[in-house]
């Protein structure tokens, strides 16, 4: 090697044939049931206007948008001072387009931008890589695919059990049975806050608990006494944290402690409504838990949020989601209110690989390799090759006459179940040779024996 | 609106629900195909190293490239005197990556970075958009998809053959049956320059004739002069712009001129035997015309070229490949010689819409609506929507009670070809209203007859 190898940048993967065989098996039983319950297909730009994405993640979020520098001389209009004064005030005048961070925000641009052509309620899913500048970690990319299906343009909560629904039934078909849909309402951790004295701090309140998982309860409580919630307020507090019980007795015990919250009555009203809800759809069985320490790190929800979990293996939450009512406010359009899921497809595949869930989607794969042995055998094995193709079976031939061992190396390696051992010896002509590459056997069969073992 | 509405980055597009079933119906065509020939999914990041990327597509490509911006303080290790130089000399220090391309330097980078584990010839396929920071027009955007299958690590002239039959059985299979694949082989445009005493010319020569098409022959002819071609040297060049008959007369004809031409007989002998492997797989019917003035743009190609040209519809080129012997060169791997084919799925999809080729491609859509009119009959409705989905029927519910016609137009503006009036009246307890959208027909149908119509 004469140069320096080539290497990809910090945090980017390439994906080979069996990861995309993986990969594309959970998008397709995704996908196939989000059409299933109406959504229909949405794609957006890789990047937008910086004006689109900037503020809309927080400072953090800012600080972790990929940047594109402006085509051509991008100094040709900069002022000096602007140089001078540091990069943050550069940025502006180089870079107008930033790579897209998440698919909820180009969707909300794109329902303002459209919204005299779209008929709501739009029930829209979205599958596309994002990008974001994070410190790479193990399971931790700068670019990986969202997943997700929103309906926006309605307050029914029909939605809400309809999503809930879907996403049983993802986990279900992917067939990942033991997870933990935990479900919660952000109005009630409003009432909460109010009933610990610590009204107006419900953000405080959720940022802080939804590390729960990650830091534990002692320092929940410590971050919380660090933004100002008292001894009292904390003291009150752990009540939620010790709630037991079904469903019914959790509901049923809170409402009672937030009896007096107005807040709190919306969301235990709702929370009524959508239990009823998912019941009539026939989803009474999917593992659906109350929980009211469940916060969602995202500002915008307003109403029931949920998180899924795969229970035993400690890789955080598989996919979340909620209701909000503003996500257009930000581009001018208020009053569109709308319920969206996200799936993380990264750690659904780490959890499937764990649970060694991958074994039946090589279903893509090629089927048979045909032989290559000399020119006679080539062009008769070409033939054949163009016979299988016609009957949809999925083959290659090796393309030169090498050695056989080198050939069904090959075919070994590729992983293809069959190789067709193609001479064209007389005794042979209405007869193929197929070699069974898992078992080893060699039987001798007709064409259509063939197409049949193969279909 | 209290804001600035916001807007799209130029050269970009959102693609609607309709826009990407029609896409999807071109990919997942194409795709089927591709693994049906034995080829593997690919994928790699959408951005690269610009140490990767940079050199590759000469200095217009190089201008073309979107830049990444380092993320944090892109200005720290920054030189006053290189900010001072220009944008030139400051690029490199703030910014090391960039969006791909094209999908070919991308491959032929894993295909170093991998050359240990892959098992060759690789067989792959990628579909994937690439951006280009090109003036947008119509028609040229700067975000597209490409749609590329290779074969790399071998040299058999089979893998054209199976190439150009794939092409045809891909344009056929879309409906696209008035094409031209257009075939010619760079080694005879070099005997080519050497006959028309242009010996080492034949670059100049590919770039001036690719442009036959767009500029007309005269204007190559001017270009070839404004290069140093002699009059006499294009007196004798205009023979191959005249050259007539079939495949085989007109190889035969060339082959007379070229007798002497090493380069220009062994262009002969493959093409020959690449005309005799396509007869062997059945393929001989596929639209094949050996046209010696098809140069292709790229430089390098280095054996057999093709392009795919819809007839009767001016919109240029809709796919186009070749054989490579250098693709890895450039990463300090020699010898790996490949063939290569890639899509224009833009352009075939506005093929497709102007053939009005689209009609079924809607199958992925919902396929009936269920009304919503009061709180009993929604009850109901939500039962049978579960029931229908169970069938694995695309279907939804109205979310909330709003009056039927306001429903019956959401379901119309949808293209929702069915809706399900549920009404919870003991005389229709067993039977369903159905109302074809189409023809605006009411009848009545028991659940299994329901699921009969709509699968």
């Amino acid at each position: 090697m004469s140069k320096q190898p080539p290497t990809l940048p910090k945090g980017t993967r390439d994906f080979s044939p069996t990861q995309l065989y993986r990969r594309n098996h959970i998008f397709d039983t995704i996908k196939h049931i989000f059409q299933k319950y109406g959504f229909l297909p949405l794609e957006t730009p890789a990047f937008e206007n910086l004006s689109v994405l900037a503020g809309k993640y927080g400072d953090e979020g800012d600080q972790l948008l990929f940047k594109i520098l402006n085509t051509g001389d991008f100094l040709a209009k900069v002022e000096k001072e602007d140089i001078a004064q540091g990069y943050k005030t550069l940025l502006p005048s180089i870079a107008e387009k930033g790579l897209r961070y998440d698919l909820t925000v180009p969707f909300a641009r794109y329902v303002v931008m459209n919204r005299n052509d779209i008929t709501f309620p739009f029930r829209r899913y979205q599958i596309q890589p994002v990008w974001r500048a994070d410190r790479p970690q193990k399971g931790r990319y700068r670019e990986f695919y969202q997943c997700d299906a929103d309906i926006i343009g309605t307050k029914s909560l029909v939605c809400e059990a309809e999503i809930l629904a879907m996403v049983n039934e993802v986990f279900q078909q992917l067939g990942i049975h033991d997870f933990t849909i935990v479900i919660n309402h952000r109005k009630l951790l409003t009432g909460i806050a109010s009933s610990i004295r610590a009204a107006g701090k419900e953000h405080e309140l959720c940022i802080a608990i939804d590390k729960l998982d990650k830091i534990g309860r002692d320092k929940v409580f410590k971050e919380l006494a660090s933004r100002g919630f008292t001894s009292t307020s904390l003291h009150k507090l752990e009540f939620i944290f010790n709630i037991q019980g079904t469903n019914e007795e959790k509901l049923s015990l809170l409402r009672k402690h937030l009896a007096s919250s107005e807040e709190g009555s919306i969301a235990f009203n709702e929370l009524d409504k959508l239990f009823q809800y998912i019941k009539t759809l026939g989803a009474e069985d999917a593992p659906i838990t109350f929980d009211p320490t469940l916060a969602r790190g995202l500002s915008y929800y307003t109403g029931a949020i949920f998180e899924v979990k795969v229970n035993n293996i400690a890789i955080g939450s598989v996919g979340g989601g909620g209701r909000y009512d503003n996500l257009t406010t930000i581009f001018g359009l208020p009053d569109v209110s709308g319920v969206g899921f996200s799936f993380g497809v990264d750690r659904i595949y780490e959890v499937m690989a764990q649970l060694n869930l991958f074994a039946q989607s090589h279903k893509s794969a090629v089927q048979i390799m045909l032989t290559n042995i000399d020119t006679e055998s080539e062009k008769l094995a070409l033939k054949v090759l163009a016979q299988l193709r016609s009957k949809e079976i999925k083959a290659e031939i090796y393309p030169s006459p090498v050695k056989l061992k080198k050939q069904l190396s090959y075919a070994n390696k590729k992983n293809i179940p069959f190789v067709l051992i193609v001479s064209p010896r007389k005794e042979l002509i209405d007869k193929f040779t197929l070699k069974n590459m898992h078992t080893g056997a060699q039987n001798q069969y007709t064409f259509s024996e063939l197409v049949q073992i193969l279909s």
